[in-house]
């Protein structure tokens, strides 16, 4: 990889936010403008805060942003971006949230969900293809579900869910049923040791005091064990299954594939 | 000049708007990037293209931007935000126009103008002190005001205001009268014979058919010809000046001037 440019910034430049609130813990604006930088592209990423309780006013005015190029959203606004967008693309209805919005030559917005296909593109990377794999994913949230459909598109060759709130699981394998109906899901207590992937979808673990999402003495050995958190780049839960001797990917991975598909989606690549 | 490192933008990152309406033109903030990669701040500053017909919705929706630190309005917006800023400094009200808000941190908006400054240290870097100095100014619209004022501000001897709309002229010479009542100014048509320093603030020159803001047989050799146009960076009536024998300062110069006033408004450096 070539050391990028530095990021010029013109009226010319095409603007794309990162949503959130929070936002201090956003890193991605750093990965999107060295992607931008590299490519040779006049793009610029950067974080903009506002609550859930501005969401109208502040996407209103959104619209209004002439340079606007497109939009990412984080946690709190995914899910509602999704009624918002005049196109949401079928992968984006099937997780029920949007995380990548393109803003279309006649001023129209179409969404887009990438985070799950950014995991299996991390999978993909670090040499783990997961077609024909079995699967353990605890945590069917956001991300969770973002990361099963993804799973399933993927060519998986079974899928064992599991959540503490039950009726999340429930959903997410209800929603698997309609558009995968020959995947194999089983929703269920955590367990690793019939699968060959074993991934953490939930935020256990960004805490110092987290407990771990997972009883590390029910992994078995060789393994691939993946979580989604980026703050520890390495997660206690990693930690204790490369003591195990089991191969990981940290969550950094899924990001990095998710801005690949992003930048292509935005026409950069 | 060290070569300042590249701009790294995340969530942390301090959010600054050049707003306008069209924004193609703006090159503000690759200046006021480079400043801030100079200084190691970690600020962005990013173009946003909004129109007049959504000045109220976009603004307030700037209001609810939590991780925004300031605005730097540009034509149409520079009058409006003079009356939604919470505190107008004295020179701004004294110009009637904002072109930099500091985002305070109880959220409060403070104005100031810089761009007359701008164009007062923009000469003094160029080793044009107008302190004593008889001026010429070309054009009394928001740049001209801003311009007559730093001037004023500056300890410039003598004023001689024109405009094509006499109106303004008058409303300017009022302004420095009230303000600054010792300062000699008179409004009347364009005579460059007279003074130390001939200022063009029309836009004159900015297109390729435009006629000159003034006579260029009518500029004494050795006296400072400046304007404020960056777009060409040397327009037809500096073209005229320096082959007359006159000095020049180009309008960069005084864009350079304002982005450092700018920058310390801000809190850095």
């Amino acid at each position: 990889m070539q050391t990028p440019a530095p990021l010029t910034v013109t009226g010319e430049t095409r603007l794309y936010v990162v949503i959130g609130d929070p936002i201090a813990q956003v890193r991605s604006t750093h990965l999107y403008n060295g992607l931008a930088s590299e490519g040779g592209y006049d793009a610029v990423f950067v974080p903009l805060q506002f609550g859930a309780e501005d969401f109208e006013a502040a996407t209103g005015a959104l619209r209004s942003f002439k340079n606007l190029a497109g939009i990412i959203p984080t946690i709190p606004h995914k899910a509602r971006m999704l009624d918002l967008v005049d196109e949401a693309r079928p992968r984006a209805r099937m997780v029920g949230a949007v995380n990548s919005i393109r803003v279309e030559p006649d001023g129209r917005w179409t969404g887009e969900a990438f985070d799950g296909v950014g995991y299996v593109e991390g999978l993909k990377a670090n040499g783990h293809d997961p077609k024909g794999r079995t699967v353990q994913l605890v945590g069917a949230g956001g991300a969770g579900a973002s990361m099963a459909f993804a799973l399933a598109e993927a060519g998986i060759a079974q899928l064992r869910l599991f959540d503490v709130d039950a009726g999340k699981a429930d959903r997410v394998a209800a929603g698997l049923a309609e558009h995968f109906p020959q995947l194999p899901v089983t929703v269920g207590p955590v367990d690793p040791g019939a699968v060959d992937i074993v991934a953490n979808a939930t935020p256990l673990g960004m805490g110092a005091n987290d407990p771990l999402p997972l009883d590390p003495e029910t992994l078995v050995p060789g393994q691939l064990v993946t979580d989604m958190i980026m703050k520890p780049p390495v997660t206690p839960l990693l930690e204790a299954a490369a003591a195990r001797g089991c191969p990981t990917v940290v969550g950094y991975e899924a990001l990095k594939g998710q801005a690949a598909a992003n930048m292509a989606f935005f026409g950069y690549g």
